[in-house]
């Protein structure tokens, strides 16, 4: 096992009716801007639900985060923020509201325009904020991660923040998102445990079991999800499974890989692909390609995840990876870059731009805009 | 899924070197007091560092936290602390020294004594405190648990505080330990796992899966610790599964037990037994008296954990209960009362203290003394 320091100091608040509690876990003398999305909150009662839990309370609004949230919109929030001396966000949203809220944090609290702090990879300063989920999916909610789009020069790049102070998990909040959005949700939870798990063998037993467990979980209340989009347990541990996904709970003392998650930022980026299907295109071709050097990890999670046991070595690693498209393809998303019409033009950009940056992703660092080119060219 | 709230902030500093961060991790503007066992570390070389690391600041040493803390004793450092205005806590130990300096904590913040505050069962106010963990059993250096003994009664109580600011987990550190000790924390750490797990079914897939997770682990590592009680990875998995086993991040949404805590702490008041070892006898008990109320999640966790999946359901519920006792066993503890010369006198004393409490512990409050008595009548 690594060395590793661990720190999550986020309050989770999870289940039936919780939003109501807002007023209680925000102080009460602070200034406070409430961050949304496109307006789908206005139709499906969640707004309504946050605005009565805030009565009595003055705080100003900002609408707009888009999906894949913008360093141009966010520049507003923040102009807004500091005119109206705001020292206390909450986002009411998905994984692109909180992290667009992340950064209007940060812009808030420096002097410092909001893309160098992204560029700078960190924030050294940001006001506190928190959150009401809205679709499970990024784990933003738990995490210090945020990823930001450049629209004019098509670019997307993760940096980090601190934690938010809470987040308000309502499994009900679900029942209103569209089955594409489920899928590119779970799709999403599910690569996370694959970035932080398929890397090097035998780090930490228990961090493996943690990952395993998140992984199997997904796997079998998907189809059920599928039949029964309301169900309140099912969507439950879907809710908690995304958290757990990526709030450092499963990465104790272990390396990790994230190259499917540099590609797929590059796919959003050209192309505007959500997040969680760019995760479904290119996390079978980076095993396909990097299957040597994850080979022992392979194993482990081809019989432990989908039981295969049959076949000599290289053939249960094959089918693992098989097994893993199919998942994919089973909550309804396509894995192949065809299939939305991209093709080697942007290969060729993805490959000059990771070389441009003179990328080293992956756990071994050997993931170069050549391997990428590698790995998106047997997603064609 | 229940509702619940989750909230863990303590830092866990994590791997081989670590205990040098000493002094970076504690503030430098307090009035610190370490507080130690018996004496053990100044024969492994804990002390030595812990002293080195924090070179140069000036503090107050607090001796002689024994095994089961006892009030009496903890009452001497409150007092002392009080003194010398001490506002920050180093524990430098096992499960007791940490338990016992969390009450030191609230005592010296508190105008209060020390057994009221056990009695009312969690305290309103503390000073921070911080750990160098050198027994991995009890999980003490992430949760607000604390278990106390008041020696002159023989009464032994658990209370809740606030979380440890933060832990260093050096594996190197259990490299001293007996084989006893060794037995008794992992029989511990798989105890509190059961406590959490072995409950009503269906609650949470994930929450279950991380359990099993915990459980896999600890039975995969105990025969090889055995083997190689200097292996660093291997005192790694068990360092970091015992603080996973009770740090609430497998307790979300979901019933508990704890009769067997309940009724193990009054073996440990009564007679002294070791507290990982009083589980090791009491569990298998409780699994035999309450196997129809655990019957589904008894069938799940002999499946998962130990691969019985042969003869009808009742079989298999006992033969899970059989492969627990087997494991504690297999640690090296024994699993019998009458192994350790208790007798019914003993069970006698337990259930009339249980009654006196009007207790009514486990998952579905149904644990008065009597069925306390039918438990330990099964382990004689």
């Amino acid at each position: 096992m690594k060395n590793f320091i661990f720190q999550n100091p986020t309050k989770l608040i999870f289940g039936k009716g919780q939003i109501s509690r807002l007023n209680e876990l925000i102080p009460t003398d602070v200034n406070l801007m409430v961050t949304f999305g496109g307006g789908s909150v206005t139709k499906n009662g969640i707004y309504d639900q946050v605005i009565a839990a805030l009565k009595g309370r003055k705080f100003i609004e900002f609408w707009g985060i888009e999906a894949n949230p913008q360093v141009e919109t966010l520049r507003k929030a923040i102009n807004l923020g500091k005119s109206e001396n705001i020292n206390y966000l909450l986002a009411v949203g998905g994984g692109s509201v909180l992290d667009g809220t992340k950064l209007i944090a940060a812009g808030i609290a420096m002097d410092k325009d909001a893309w160098d702090i992204v560029l700078q990879g960190y924030a050294a300063d940001q006001i506190p904020y928190a959150s009401v989920l809205t679709v499970p999916a990024t784990g933003s909610e738990m995490n210090r991660a945020s990823v930001i789009t450049r629209e004019e020069t098509q670019e997307k790049y993760g940096w980090m923040g601190t934690y938010p102070k809470f987040s308000i998990l309502d499994p009900e909040v679900t029942y209103s998102l569209s089955e594409y959005q489920v899928a590119c949700g779970l799709a999403d939870a599910f690569t996370h445990v694959l970035e932080q798990y398929l890397t090097t063998p035998g780090q930490s037993r228990l961090m493996d079991r943690w990952a395993e467990g998140v992984l199997l979980s997904v796997k079998e209340i998907s189809p059920k999800i599928k039949e029964n989009p309301c169900d309140y347990d099912l969507m439950a541990d879907y809710m908690l499974a995304a958290t757990l996904a990526l709030n450092d709970f499963i990465r104790m003392g272990v390396t990790e890989d994230w190259v499917t998650h540099q590609i797929g930022h590059e796919l959003t980026a050209l192309h505007g692909v959500t997040h969680g299907h760019s995760l479904a295109i290119v996390m079978p071709g980076t095993l396909r390609v990097l299957k040597e050097q994850k080979h022992d990890k392979l194993l482990q999670y081809g019989e432990r995840i989908f039981g295969i046991t049959e076949g000599n070595k290289q053939e249960r690693v094959d089918k693992a990876i098989e097994k893993t498209e199919e998942f994919y393809r089973s909550l309804g998303l396509t894995t192949r870059l065809s299939e939305e019409n991209i093709g080697e033009e942007t290969i060729e950009i993805i490959r000059t731009r990771f070389n441009e940056r003179s990328a080293a992703f992956g756990e071994n660092g050997n993931v170069t805009g050549d391997v990428a080119k590698e790995i998106l060219t047997s997603c064609l």
